[in-house]
């Protein structure tokens, strides 16, 4: 058993080609970030053949590459090739993925099935788990620290990736949805979309705002996006949650309804919470007028946030 | 509730005054290292009251400020008024605290004692453990861009941090050790060398390496002291959790020989342990003769970390 003390992945000729990612249909393009992000991962995974490099592995496939896409087609949208972001992407992808195996483990939400798969403690073990979520993190900010940018840029990519998943962000958020579990008062909508916007609203505002930092560009009209975009897949998620197939989205479904949480549906109703949504999709899709039609993959995809099922 | 999302805090200049890190006393300049890390850790958690920002701040007290202290130091090292260091040194410390935080875990090492206090899934849950270390580690890469030198240099320390704290170097040495432990076969002295070269090496060798880092500077020097270093800690880390007591320790001891581990005691002998060590720390300071009476403080590091009874 050797271990590869910092061994650098070598020769990143040996990197699959990665093509620009030219103005298709939304379907395609979620699948081209997957691809990209998939073998950007696999060639930093490359050479190791532990459990703990299996299980990053697996942690990272499968997903809907929502936020790797973001990160690309941000990127093209100020005219940089999207295979310069790919360092970005992968680490958006990474950061998602490491959340998802912590939250997963017993003592947060304890659930069994992921992306229609046995979550990574169950596949193998709470050690690993915990290994490959830590190890997933540290990766994020290796790659994300390799876009193809600015030093500047570069820079700034990291530090607001570690604000956006630290304490004050999805840390922060998740801490407080599991306080909330055990306090007496229930949230109110404020305090949700509070949390929300911690738990799962930073990394999809950042993913967004990925172009914009790498040209060193205005952020403002992806800002207000990406923070629409974000809000609106949580309402989804909680509608997901309340009339969603299990089978078809590929984990437990009906829980917080069972444990009694506040969610948006309970809070604004089935068709109070998709109205909201539709707001919000409404109101990124204007945010990105400036943009003309160079924007349209983004629109689809905030459309696609709440139409999708799973 | 309210979650103060993606808040970077405000106003630097309400960080306690940090001054030169003057040649002074090892005891001194480690008391000194902690303080400066513990006053800018407590700064960027300022104005949250959540029981993972109390857990984060619980677990990067009371520890020694090895790797804070070698990177303040090789930062003077290197003409780097230490105080432009305090972002990396800082991060290292965030870093350090996260790995035993979730090291500690009943899923890892199960352990209820460190640094002389209940750990961090002990005083509070194993939830709060968990998100508390993920957010360390976010931290971590948030203060070690904040470093003040150039942004190139900055971008260099945070990307050898992620490698040196990921699968490759911290986390992997630490997936190897659990992985040993299920094996039929008992590791050899070489592998030993390999796995701690990651889980422990790893990070001391970065610590050292900072001045040079942040100076653009030659890193041959620092990185044979870091790497004998690293290689001596853990070879007094051995033979204290042979002959140590628990409450000088502040942790559990004689367990690695209950579970009929292979350490460096059981492979050397306590006497070859000990004179190996010293070897080391020999290796280590002759390093650093380059650099004449400066270097005076990091070799009397060295000395205490074979000396040291915690």
């Amino acid at each position: 058993m050797v271990v590869n003390q910092l061994a650098q992945p070598r020769l990143m000729a040996e990197l699959p080609r990665i093509t620009a990612l030219d103005r298709r249909p939304l379907s395609d393009a979620l699948a081209h970030a997957g691809q990209v992000t998939q073998a950007r991962i696999g060639f930093a995974l490359s050479g190791l053949d532990s459990p703990v490099a299996a299980a990053m592995h697996y942690a990272v496939a499968g997903g809907k590459s929502l936020r790797a896409f973001l990160a690309l087609e941000s990127a093209r949208l100020h005219d940089i090739n999207p295979a310069a972001a790919v360092g970005a992407a992968a680490a958006i992808e990474c950061l998602h993925a490491y959340s998802l195996v912590h939250d997963d483990l017993p003592c947060m939400d304890d659930d069994d099935l992921r992306r229609g798969q046995p979550t990574v403690h169950r596949k193998w073990d709470e050690a690993t788990a915990v290994l490959a979520g830590d190890a997933l993190q540290a990766l994020a900010f290796e790659l994300v620290c390799q876009a193809e940018c600015s030093a500047r840029a570069r820079l700034n990519l990291a530090m607001t990736l570690a604000n956006a998943s630290g304490v004050r962000g999805m840390v922060g958020g998740q801490a407080a949805d599991i306080a909330a579990e055990t306090a007496n008062a229930p949230l109110g909508l404020d305090d949700i979309i509070a949390l929300q916007a911690g738990k799962t609203g930073a990394l999809i505002s950042w993913s967004a705002l990925v172009g914009a930092r790498m040209a060193e560009a205005e952020r403002g009209p992806l800002s207000i996006y990406g923070q629409a975009l974000g809000l609106a897949f949580q309402i989804a998620d909680d509608v997901l949650d309340e009339t969603g197939d299990a089978t078809v989205v590929g984990k437990a479904v009906g829980k917080d309804a069972a444990a009694g949480k506040a969610t948006f549906v309970s809070l604004l109703g089935l068709d109070g919470a998709k109205s909201r949504a539709g707001d919000l999709v409404q109101e990124a899709c204007d945010a990105l007028s400036v943009y003309g039609g160079n924007a349209d993959t983004l629109k689809d995809a905030a459309r696609f946030v709440i139409a999708r099922t799973h």
